[in-house]
């Protein structure tokens, strides 16, 4: 039935831009139906909580993040890995200026934000945020043995701890960058990644 | 009069615990007041609202923060500024997994917290936890100074981006340390920082 599976996939459209700009706290079933168009009695056909639908909207965003986002800088073959990690922040800042514009304010990292607000409330969605972590962590480790192969960095580089770094560095900026409504401290990721390698 | 200024320290105390373990919007006033032992009527008396509560949590927060970690570790005179930036990760790791023991959960850092989960949705706190980030890159650069009076690291070290390369870092590992409930990955921060220093 193409009716419900399309207001299916508005409620999960919807939720996640509301959860990530917002918070999923801040955001009721009832405020997510009402935007979507969809009645509360269809949310409950599909999900059978609110915390399902995070789940699936966050499976939405590392969808749209890995497609958008990490194919086209870490993941990508053609680039030197330094430069994909750089280019990773670059497109990171683009997107928070990009949500800033829309929206007023900055949102930080849909994961991080997921993971903050609710690891100590839902066992669920934290290690739903934590495997999500390990995938970027993958990805930032396809950089790193690029930038091996190419000879950028030391061949003694330890990799999986390289790869933590970035994703660690980038959860950090963008809470900073939350915090001072400043998106372009993610330009920051390519150049200290650089020291913290070279 | 002695009840209410121990009727507000309570609230104070017991907001500044419950908003660190929980997250602010996952709280509410009333409970905030039950397990303070303080009736609804007089949160009023001393807060316009719990927002102002909030705010008045987080510089309490602070200012254990900055006596029982800072003072002891990135301010100490005595210890050299790579050791200090070391002993800083310790000791919040230890925090964390003091809070772990006595909540089941990781909180991560109470100002991250505050910065993820309202920077978008209430100017004002964004504000405060901005300010609290520049003390803490203040707190920071005093053991980067240490460490290139010291000789540690070169005198050509751009002071203020490698304080808040310390800060930046530490807020990125209070978020995975929550999405993991990992407390040790707080132990990363004096080794990595002295990988990037030196």
């Amino acid at each position: 039935m193409a009716g419900e599976s399309n207001a299916k996939e508005r409620l999960v459209r919807t939720a996640s831009t509301l959860m990530y700009v917002r918070g999923y706290n801040s955001v009721g079933v009832a405020e997510i139906c009402s935007a979507a168009g969809v009645n509360k009695g269809s949310f409950y056909h599909f999900f059978d909580s609110k915390e399902a639908l995070a789940a699936e909207a966050l499976e939405r965003s590392w969808a749209w993040m890995r497609s958008t986002i990490h194919e086209r800088s870490l993941e990508d073959p053609a680039k030197g890995g330094l430069d994909a990690i750089e280019e990773y922040g670059v497109r990171l800042a683009d997107e928070l200026a990009q949500r800033e514009a829309e929206s007023g304010g900055v949102p930080g990292c849909v994961f991080g934000n997921f993971a903050v607000e609710l690891s100590t409330q839902n066992e669920n969605v934290r290690a739903l945020v934590s495997a999500r972590f390990d995938e970027m962590v993958d990805s930032a480790s396809l950089a790193i043995v690029r930038s091996i192969e190419l000879g950028e960095i030391s061949p003694a580089t330890d990799v999986d701890q390289a790869a933590h770094d970035v994703i660690t560095l980038m959860e950090g900026l963008m809470v900073l960058a939350k915090a001072r409504r400043d998106p372009d401290l993610l330009r920051e990721l390519g150049p200290t990644m650089r020291r913290l390698l070279t």
